[in-house]
Formats: C-alpha cells, sequence, structure tokens
C-alpha cells in the first residue's frame, strides 16, 4: 500500500462475541489496518432478509463480498461422511461397540457396498458441489452436472470465485457430463440419466421449492439400475426443496435407498415429525458448514480483497446488486 | 483362444455355499470355461497357514493368484469414513436423531473440524494405502508414503497389481513425499514429520509385531502441530502391530486424538477389554474389506488372468513362492 493511503480500516460485525483468540488472529492479519469489532444486539429477532434490505445494499456502492466457497470442504466432507455411514452400515458397527459386542462379521458382507462406479447427479454445480464432485471422482464414481445456465465452452466451466486451495475443480473438468436449465422438464431429464446419487445444492427460490416430488422422486428410481440400491437423496440446500411427505413416502416404500438431509421443513424439526423415523434416513440440525475453519477462511477471502483493493484488482466474490448473489 | 486348446477349467472353492446369482455370474463371465463349484468341508477348523503348506503350492508350479488390489476401494471407504465420523461429531447427530431432537447448532461450531492440509502418512503404500491417498488428496490433504524398499525413480513407484478401475494411484504421484526402511528408526523418522494421521497398512512380521508401542507414539504425537487436533491413527492391518495397552493410554491421556480399528488383539476383542470403551475409540469387527463387490472383484482377476494366459502374457497378481506373497 502506498504512503499517502490512510490505513484500511475493517469492521467485523458478528451477532454473538468473538473469542479472543481469534480476535488476536484478525489483528495480526490485518495488521496494517485500523481493526473494531462489532457485536450486534443479541436477542432481537433477525427480520428475514434483513441484509437484502440494508441501507449499505440499497443506497451505496460499498462492496459487499460473500462468503462463496469457503464451505465446500465442510460440507463435502458432511455429505461422503453420510453416504459411507449409509453404505457400510456404520451404526450396526458403533451400536455393536457400545455393547461390547465383536458381531459375526459375515452377515454383513451382502449388505455393505461401495462407491465405484456409481453415478452421482449435482443440481447446482457451485463450490459446493465441486468439492463434492472431486471427493466422488477419487472415491472411482463419475460426476454428472447440473447448472441453470449451460456451460457449453471450457472457459464457462470455471470456477471465478474463492477456492480454498488443494480443494473443488476449478477449471471443472470432473464431470463426466453438463446438464442446465430452469424448469421442471430439464430437471426431469436430468433425473432420467440414471443416477445413484441426487445432490441437491441448489438455492430456494420460488422456481426450486418442492422441486423434487413425487413425480421426481419416480422418475430417479426408475433408472437407477445399480445392483446393490436405490438412488440416495442429499440436500444440503433447504428442506422447502423437496416434497417432505413425498420423500417419507419414498423411503418407506423402498422407492428410494435413503436420504441425508442437513436441512428440512420446517427447522427446528418438530419432535413428532414422522421424518425422523422413516427408514434410511441421516438427518443433521443445519450444521453441514460448521467446524473450526469457519472464520479464518471467511478472513482470508477478506485478507485477499484488501490485497486485490490495493493493487486495483477486481475483487472476488463482489456481491452483485442486480442479481441479488 | 485357438480352436485346438480343450476349453479352459475353473476350480471355484470356497468355505460356504456360493448364492446361485453368484454362481450364474461366474458362469456367464467364464461361457467358453468348464466352471466347477466346489465347497469346502464346513465345521473342520482351518489351521493357520493351511495353504501356505498346501502341496500345490509346495510342490507344484501351478500358478496361484491373489486377491490383492481388490481391497482399495472398501477399505479406503472404512477409513475415510472413520475419521470423518470422528471429526464431524456424527454420533452426536445420531444419537440427537434417535431422540428426535434438533440439537441448539452452535456449541458445535468450535469442535467439528476439517481435513483440509492435513498430512497422512500411510505405511505401507500397496494398493489399499494408494486409495486412502487418492482419496485424502481430493479431501485437501498431503500424502506421505512409506515402503519397505526405496522407490527411488517413478517407474519403482508403480503399482503393477490389480487395480480397480477409476480408484488408486496407478503411477504413484500422489505421494508429496516418500520414505522407506525395514528398521525400528526409520519408521521412527517417518513418525516425526509431522503426521496429522497415521495408517497403518503393514503386514504382520515379527518386524512389525507391536511396531507402534509407546514411544513410537510419543513421537508421533510430539510431531503433531496441528491446531485442531492430536493424531488420529488408524489400523487396517493386524492387532498386533499395535501396543494396545500402549494406545489404551494414549487415548485416555490425550496424546492421541482417537483412532480407528478394525483389528484387535485378540480377536474377537473379549467383552471386558477396556479398549471398547477407550476415549475417542471406533472399533469394528474385522469387517473393512467386506461387501457386495467382494466376489465380482475377485472374478475379475481370474478372468484378465485367464485372457492373459490364452495371449500367452504374465499374470498379474502372481503369487511368488519364494517371497511368500
Amino acid at each position: 500500500m502506498g504512503g499517502e493511503r490512510s490505513p484500511e480500516r475493517v469492521l467485523i460485525v458478528l451477532h454473538r462475541p468473538i473469542p479472543e483468540p481469534v480476535q488476536a488472529d484478525i489483528r495480526h492479519k490485518f495488521s496494517d489496518a485500523e481493526v473494531t469489532f462489532y457485536k450486534s444486539q443479541q436477542g432481537v429477532p433477525v427480520p428475514p432478509d434483513h441484509l437484502s434490505q440494508h441501507p449499505i445494499l440499497r443506497e451505496s456502492d460499498i462492496h459487499i463480498t460473500t462468503s462463496s466457497g469457503i464451505h465446500g470442504p465442510p460440507i463435502a466432507e458432511w455429505t461422503v461422511m453420510n453416504w459411507l455411514v449409509s453404505s457400510r452400515k456404520y451404526v450396526q458397527t458403533y451400536e455393536a461397540q457400545k455393547a461390547h459386542d465383536w458381531q459375526d462379521k459375515t452377515g454383513n458382507i451382502g449388505e455393505m457396498h461401495d462407491q465405484v462406479g456409481k453415478k452421482v447427479g449435482i443440481l447446482g454445480y457451485g463450490s459446493i458441489g465441486r468439492q463434492i464432485g472431486r471427493v466422488s471422482q477419487a472415491l472411482g464414481m463419475t460426476v454428472h452436472a447440473y447448472t441453470a445456465s449451460p456451460r457449453p465452452t471450457p472457459e464457462s466451466r470455471h470456477d471465478n470465485g474463492y477456492i480454498v486451495p488443494g480443494t473443488g475443480d476449478p477449471d471443472g473438468s470432473i464431470p463426466a457430463s453438463w446438464h442446465h436449465g430452469t424448469d421442471r422438464e430439464s430437471i426431469r431429464e436430468f433425473l432420467a440419466i440414471g443416477l445413484d446419487h441426487l445432490v441437491i445444492s441448489l438455492p430456494l427460490t420460488p422456481q426450486t421449492t418442492h422441486l423434487l416430488s413425487a413425480e421426481e422422486i419416480a422418475i430417479l428410481s426408475d433408472n437407477c439400475h445399480h445392483h446393490a440400491s436405490k438412488p440416495y437423496v442429499t440436500n444440503i440446500s433447504r428442506g422447502k426443496v423437496i416434497d417432505q411427505k413425498a420423500l417419507i413416502d419414498a423411503l418407506r416404500s423402498g422407492t428410494l435407498g435413503g436420504a441425508a438431509l442437513d436441512v428440512t421443513d420446517p427447522e427446528p424439526l418438530p419432535k413428532d415429525d414422522p421424518l425422523w423415523d422413516a427408514p434410511n434416513v441421516q438427518i443433521s440440525p443445519h450444521l453441514s458448514s460448521h467446524g473450526k475453519e469457519y472464520f479464518p477462511r471467511s478472513l482470508d477471502i477478506l485478507k485477499v480483497n484488501l490485497g486485490r483493493l490495493a493493487k486495483g484488482e477486481a475483487l472476488i466474490n463482489d456481491y452483485k446488486r442486480d442479481k441479488g448473489y
């Protein structure tokens, strides 16, 4: 940074206290800047879409950048963990250990199966979908990507956002096939390509609400020809993207082999909701992105961008006011 | 195969009944051959090392081929599943689901962590270690390989055995570093390179018995500098490679962050063994290689080799009588 410039001012706003070691780390990362921490008011309910109505967003041209890209590794790990817990019958092993019971193993040979050769369809091939694709490919699976807009050229398949080093699919070379569309017919064509796994990683919009209903589940199931199991659905998006009643029916009837759900409709899921006990479902309370790495990675984006600002370069993860993301 | 040749004769010997669909699949795979199924006598205890004393092995030069290479995918999946179950606190989620309890998630942010940037050391970089390496790299980890003999050249790093298509590390390009040796000092040097994960995938020999004792565990722990956790040990080899008493002590004291054990000393592990309840240990009853794919993959090796025999080519996975494997 040039000598004439006033120091950068960094304002960190969070809805809960920031632990002292994290504060120290932040001051160290931005040692040339004035760093201020501000805890927003606790106990005051935050209205929906409060950020999208904020004057800074609506009435200024101050750069806003997102944390997009930091969630790939934890959510991909959460996803693959759930697949393996299901296919390798981990819960049986866990319960046997609790009982100090060295189970006779012969019964398990035919029940367990692995992921090699399976087809995973990823609805929404963004930073999260790409890391899921990367690990899937390493497991021996083939990856099929679905995006809203067409990606016909190598350039259009690049990931131009923040990428956690050593992860993801920066140049979009992993998928065996690319599909696209925003209408229901395009989605149905995608569900018919013979998927063993469907991963839902789409934003919730009026178009994606109940995107996966009974008819779509039937298309997915009827076209899965794997010998070992019926299709497995993973939802890391929002609960309302799936018609939850139809999902429960499909799990009960065996139309689907299982589901991993980090999101439900509603949240929290009420104690008496039938989803809790549906067969072969694994539910977690919207925590798949969590972990010790959450804040350090968010700050890495800020750090990268302060460097780019100082050099007059374009920012990464710049919020586009016209698109709303 | 030439017209003058007599048909291949395929004899399948197994200690238990072979299900009819598997028999049909085998006859289909070897439709040009005479296929005979033979179930060896049940209820008769098999003496240790019965195969290595068998006259076919000792007194003939009939080709014997091994199933080496088929275990990579299931054991790698078992390994990575256990890492993620531990680091992502899966058991908390599972128990909460059983109780229909949508846990407050804020408490988990700081407990969970991911694998990006972690160093895994793989003691025994064979077909299993290579598939673990492949998935580890996809997760964003760095892989460090240890072999008995030096592998200084690209050729020496190739995997020349059977490889499940789409898996493994055929040309040995994944490791960030290669290490070797058969003496304890070489192993200790390897344990000191700053590993977050140690995977034991070595055969049990007099040299590898209690290879990981209290002193080796201390070296491993003292050199791990990761902020999130102490080293995690995965044993997919044989129980006696680890001094189990020292392992329990290390888990109790926090010298180790956790362990995934598919093998114990002895097996079955007695109901009152203190290992069952050691902190952060995940035990399974020697089942990591199991799955529906076990027999089809074994037969793929036979099929590949029948093709090679017909063409006069060298067999893969040929048992070397002089080396004993």
